[in-house]
């Protein structure tokens, strides 16, 4: 284990993770910026980081976090960083409830070819009913919608495997371009989706690209196992981060799969200070910034229900999982029950971090805890969720980082130039050649 | 008229427009390529051009053009341009047949983002059967796909206009980020598509993306003069793009319209000579390179039949119009029935420039006939189509361009920094606002 390196990948939302972090003195306020989101693909390409992560949402309102209001789409987004980056991994959301298959595969690939080898795909299933009007349907339920993922993670997959390397000869001298035996039609007929296949673009620089997933779910967790490369989770305790990373772990052998080949990244947002005291008054002056609207939106989103309505100060009663994503919901229910929550918590809680675990405290307080968790069999790494941009991304690169290092945790500098290679995994097979 | 100004574009496969362009002595022979894209956009840029642009395939075969085989996906692409250019538009095909319009809607808004203003959307029908099976599903009758365009476009505008300006406010001292009153749903329930709305995506810089279209049936021309801001034409001689261009501007006032409101650029290959015989040696060299096999599957989806075991010396009888892209068919099949073609002919003209005009000759010449065509009512510019890239693009620009600039055809320098501003368009209206 001496040799163990962490993975750091960074949520982005330009304006920041906390749904009130724009509001910090020197804070970007602006998600639609491409001179936001290059710089901060800078920052944390100064700070080797693996991987520059979007999220996604497919429908916007006055009272949502503003980064998922107004913002780029998120492979539009990532082309331009492909020119402009050239380490970092890119990876972005795209669901498999609102998307063709084809479709899905081919801008993956793009970015993949765009980037020399560092793209990746967050393949969602749709949780947020507010994203099915927009596509003239109703969200479907949660195993439902998990069992439409599966074949569409497949068929992706495959489509990815139509053309071996070295199909494009392009002999000048005889006029043949293609190889045809390097391309094969994949001739999916499933259940919900028939794709002939093959792409119309070649071979990816990664084999093909790599798989995030962050299903928390007992059908979530068997997609991941099965095939993601990525995994992030929602927790709020090390005891929590343990038993989901084992829940996910364990299960590995069962699709003939080692347990090294996926790195779990609980998603934290880590509130520097030089002192514990400095640390906590930056979290109290965020979390000042919350009011009942802006995280009443989000918690309702995150519960599948309106509580809008619900007294402020009393508590979190026990409510069953709702048909949205169950990770979040079981992370922040759990947590609620735990330590006897009210509503008036609950939002607080959900409009830091929308649901992730928040650290504050002096660097080698947070580096301790990472530590603790990485070397305790809780994570592989972590998803950092800077609560504002730039300054809180900044600190964590400029101070966090170099303590992580000086302990052993993290790279000092890149050793590969694709995401595949920052992550130690080797190229894929290609079913087909 | 005297000072109407040409518009040009530059329609970009990697390989060349030829279809053995990639044969020809230094020229780039992938599509796959962030170098060559890069390279082209600059050369386009150094000309002044109004437009690069993509059209699009949705599927590949091991002996269809090399650069509808092998390339990135269009969006992406121009993502990776937006940030690596400064003033030329950046205009992508996304079809009308196989996408949700919130998605096509969204892609665009975001390149128009992160361009600062230079997006457009070359909407189409999909017209090729190979593309249908990708997607699971039939290629419709070619009137039920208009039908489905016309709503799909309205939906799309629509969702264009669900933002007004200045809605993001960001008030960091009170907490408002959204002006609630500038943002609205669109609450469209049609007979193909229901999309409440609005987009996660502001005001776009250019108000909406440019509309681009390329249909040339009854039903494509009603759909261009309504909603089109470009329009592509495939013609042949002078006098069918005269027709074609009054045939559209003609009907534009029943929409509403000033004629003005449309810029038709017919596509044209030029193959440029110091004198006419080094032109004509040239393009001689070019068509040595189509072979039957890599001809026969272009001419095939152009028609929209299978034409491999066809005698290559009979002449080609007279067809009826598939239910593939009119234009094309009947631009190619009037041409054949004009001069007496024999199935060689019409391989060849397909493999040159794909149905498009070329005009072969020295800078004088070429100048010579774009003048006639954009003095007599034939054009308002042009979609140029290089045979090969780097060199029968470098040679436009280098020497075609100042002859176009010494008779003040053409721009000098850019004096706009919006692809509207190129063409000299107003800012639209917005329904809602």
């Amino acid at each position: 284990m001496r040799h163990r390196k962490m993975h750091l990948g960074v949520f982005v939302l330009g304006t920041g993770n906390h749904i009130a972090g724009w509001r910090m003195e020197g804070a970007y306020d602006s998600f639609q910026s491409l001179t936001v989101i290059q710089h901060i693909a800078r920052i944390a390409e100064r700070g080797f980081f693996d991987l520059f992560f979007l999220g996604d949402t497919l429908s916007a309102g006055p009272n949502d976090h503003p980064s998922f209001t107004a913002r780029f789409e998120p492979l539009t987004m990532l082309g331009a960083l492909a020119a402009t980056t050239s380490h970092i991994g890119l990876g972005a959301t795209a669901s498999t409830s609102f998307n063709e298959p084809f479709n899905v595969a081919r801008l993956f690939a793009s970015l993949d070819h765009l980037s020399s080898g560092r793209a990746a795909w967050n393949a969602v299933t749709s949780s947020n009913p507010r994203a099915a009007p927009n596509f003239g349907r109703d969200l479907p339920e949660h195993d439902d919608r998990y069992r439409v993922a599966e074949e569409f993670v497949d068929v992706v997959m495959g489509l990815w495997d139509c053309w071996d390397e070295g199909a494009i000869i392009a002999n000048r001298e005889t006029g043949q371009y293609i190889d045809p035996a390097k391309m094969k039609q994949l001739n999916h007929i499933g259940k919900y989706f028939q794709v002939r296949g093959p792409l119309n673009i070649g071979r990816c620089p990664q084999g093909r690209p790599i798989i995030l997933q962050a299903g928390a779910s007992e059908t979530g967790l068997d997609l991941a196992a099965r095939t993601a490369d990525v995994v992030f989770s929602v927790v709020q305790d090390f005891e929590e981060a343990k038993q989901a990373y084992s829940a996910l772990k364990d299960r590995m052998p069962r699709f003939g799969r080692h347990p090294d080949e996926i790195a779990i990244l609980p998603g934290v947002m880590p509130i520097l200070g030089r002192t514990r005291q400095d640390a906590w008054a930056t979290l109290d002056k965020l979390q000042s910034f919350i009011t009942h609207t802006n995280a009443a939106s989000l918690l309702s989103a995150r519960l599948g229900l309106d509580v809008s309505g619900f007294p402020l100060d009393e508590k979190v009663p026990d409510l069953p999982l709702p048909n949205t994503s169950h990770g979040f919901a079981r992370a922040m229910l759990s947590k609620a029950r735990r330590e006897g929550m009210t509503w008036r918590d609950l939002h607080n809680l959900t409009g830091a971090a929308r649901g992730h675990w928040v650290i504050a405290g002096t660097k080698e307080d947070i580096a301790d805890t990472l530590q603790a968790w990485f070397e305790g069999g809780a994570a592989d790494g972590f998803n950092i969720l800077p609560a504002w941009f730039p300054g809180a991304f900044d600190g964590f690169v400029d101070e966090v980082v170099p303590e992580l290092q000086r302990r052993g945790l993290f790279r000092k500098h890149y050793t590969a130039t694709t995401l595949r290679g920052h992550l130690g995994l080797d190229m894929p097979k290609n079913r087909f050649f």
